[in-house]
């Protein structure tokens, strides 16, 4: 007997009839022998319905009163899951946000988890009971209700199974696992059996949307083993017990699991970054301080950046790259600045993909980055920024090379599937 | 200064620029030097739409999560209205039933509110702040959400107004008060400046539809004064304080507001009613308990009831009325009792009407009924039943004769309105 949170995405809770498949799920998961608590999105589309509300009512909407709005649609699905479960014979009941409670800081619309009083759940699952959780909601200090920001069920999930010490944390969404790349791209994709927790957070970090980045960061901290597959299965499809999904796991527990785990896991490609250069910028200590400070303070990411060497005259050329969504925003900043700064141009592109190869394998392997480089040279691809950190290496490249630079460098690490599968 | 509790229903609450509207008339209020709190429906069919959802997903529903479910509808309202008003610049905020809490027995779908905790909301209003609360919901003992049954929000709005001791409950609905009978059928009725809480019980239980039955019993227990008026007035109609509507009131308190109250208050016109007869039964002692216990067990409830004089042979006629939803169910169960009832026919008729005249004045004054039956007798309008209380009078009409009925009465009694309306 094991004892397993699962959780369950916005598409896959999206009407009655799909309720009852997930209600199946659950059903045979328990029957297997096993406590179950599940986690449970908003109805898909019902969270941006909830959403528009607010900004209609009050454009600069206080984040307390909106997280009273938007925590309803998780509330609605627990409830009917709860129905769902008890009308094929289950014990089921719902435990809200603030029942539990689930603790948050009082960040409203991004609120972080702090504590889950876990004793009454505990007992309840020891009693055969299903527990439903609506996630994405909280309790404040103050009592109040809080959300965890889009995507922030994934975090529920983990933090609860964290809470009842859970053998594994099942996260059912729309694909059946983490892939060593975009499926739609490559044909010859593969499914990854295990992941460490921190090749994930890079993936996640860097385009592959299977897991919101705090989830996993939070699974890391606590331990908890997370396992991604699909919710679109037939009703007597093998049990996630049989591992048919990805497992996410630490390195120490990745080397029970594989015998030799791949050098690179996945190759990811961004198309949300846009590249910024300013031209002939004074080479002088403080010039580069000028311009990434005031983005900073406005909350602007700032991901790659390379500084050209200098030219004649003591100028350079700066490059760095932000979110597409924050180009217009850090356009209107560096104009503003641009006395301070003292550049002469600024020449933005958003039509760039940021292309990362991840994986475990590189702390002991040299030459990945060679063979990344040589990889896409021999494609011709120009490469206008590079980024690398300890499991991974980024290059920003032109977006109409995205699909082939992903396919060549798939097949250079060995990553295609066989026709065996 | 004044203490205020307003009521806004779900065709005001129906998207947020009817909550912009609504807003409208609470800040008015509120900028009059008032304090407020305003108690909240869900957006017209959004209820309807969250119990399609439980029946989808259970058929026999397991009420504590029916009440998870459909409790969403008014969180929704509460938050947007909470946030509507602060774009407005007002300070506002929601309170939900578990945060009061509004305090209810453990009876789900139907549940009956015990105690209100009302400390933070009194503090709340003092400070300036307008208090949101979504109406139909409270928290059971066991801590679990309830909702109060369909049409709950009148009683919360009446329960809050008791127990923060509010000088005025003003229900918001889509019309402006009550009424003499229903303006649709008679164009000269008039608008009532006040009517008792027992008047108000029997108008709303003949078909008056303006308040739940067990708002203004509820009114009457704890001496709230009610006041029923439109919420769809201009943004500069006047304020409430100013009296627009119908104020319902004890005894004492009428006898104050008019000099003279009239007779008759209104005519009511319910066509909700099914007559049933069972021809020849047994005139015997126990006949008429063996028709109506199993009835009463079933939870189906019986009006007017009439047993004719025992005719020849020891035999009576029983008629009696059910409501048409109830008409099936109870006319099933008599089938299965035939044999211990012991009759010889059952004729049902769903074509009637119940005609009722209400007023506080038939205490004192004889003659109500007499000029009831007479004047319907003057245009041939045959009485199929009679029941009266202290303060109505109801008779059962052919449903076709429904408004010459209604129109000839209001005349009657003297309620049409002169031009000068």
């Amino acid at each position: 007997m094991a004892r397993i949170v699962m959780k369950f995405g916005g598409t896959s809770m999206a009407g009655t009839e799909r309720i009852r498949r997930v209600a199946n799920i659950v059903r045979r998961q328990q029957a297997a022998g096993h406590e179950v608590a599940v986690v449970v999105s908003a109805m898909a589309g019902e969270t941006d319905r909830l959403v528009g509300f607010c900004r209609e009512a009050n454009a600069l909407y206080d984040p307390a009163e909106y997280d009273v709005v938007v925590a309803a649609g998780e509330q609605v699905t627990s409830g009917l899951l709860a129905l769902t479960l008890q009308a094929m014979g289950c014990k089921a009941r719902s435990w809200l946000g603030w029942q539990l409670p689930i603790k948050t800081d009082d960040a409203h619309a991004k609120a972080r988890i702090e504590d889950i009083d876990s004793d009454a759940l505990v007992a309840s699952m020891q009693a055969g009971e299903i527990a439903v959780i609506p996630g994405f909601q909280g309790l404040d200090p103050a009592g109040r209700v809080t959300t965890l920001g889009r995507g922030g069920s994934d975090t529920s999930a983990v933090a609860v199974a964290a809470a009842v010490k859970a053998d594994r944390c099942d996260i059912y969404t729309d694909v059946d696992g983490v892939y060593t790349t975009d499926p739609r791209i490559v044909a010859k994709a593969r499914k990854l059996p295990s992941v460490t927790y921190e090749e994930m957070l890079e993936l996640a970090s860097v385009g592959s949307k299977v897991l919101q980045t705090r989830s996993v960061s939070l699974a890391m901290k606590e331990g908890v083993r997370v396992q991604v597959l699909s919710s679109f299965v037939d009703d007597d499809a093998p049990l996630a017990d049989d591992l048919p999904g990805t497992m996410i796991v630490s390195d120490e527990e990745l080397e029970g699991l594989e015998m030799e785990h791949q050098l690179i896991t996945g190759i990811a490609a961004d198309k949300n970054e846009a590249k910024v250069t300013l031209t002939r910028v004074a080479d002088r200590p403080g010039a580069v301080a000028s311009i990434f400070g005031p983005l900073a303070a406005a909350n602007i990411n700032v991901d790659m950046i390379i500084q050209n060497v200098a030219k004649d005259k003591g100028e350079t050329d700066v490059t760095f790259t932000v979110t597409q969504a924050d180009l217009d925003r850090t356009q209107a900043l560096l104009e503003e600045q641009k006395e301070t700064i003292g550049f002469y141009r600024m020449i933005t592109d958003s039509k760039v993909t940021k292309i990362s190869v991840v994986g475990v394998g590189m702390r002991s392997h040299a030459g990945i980055a060679a063979t990344m480089f040589k990889t896409l040279a021999d494609r011709r691809i120009n490469i206008q920024a590079i980024s690398t950190s300890e499991i991974k290496v980024s290059v920003l490249i032109d977006a109409d090379e995205t699909e082939l630079a992903v396919r060549v460098l798939h097949t250079a690490y060995g990553l295609d599937a066989t026709d065996a599968g």
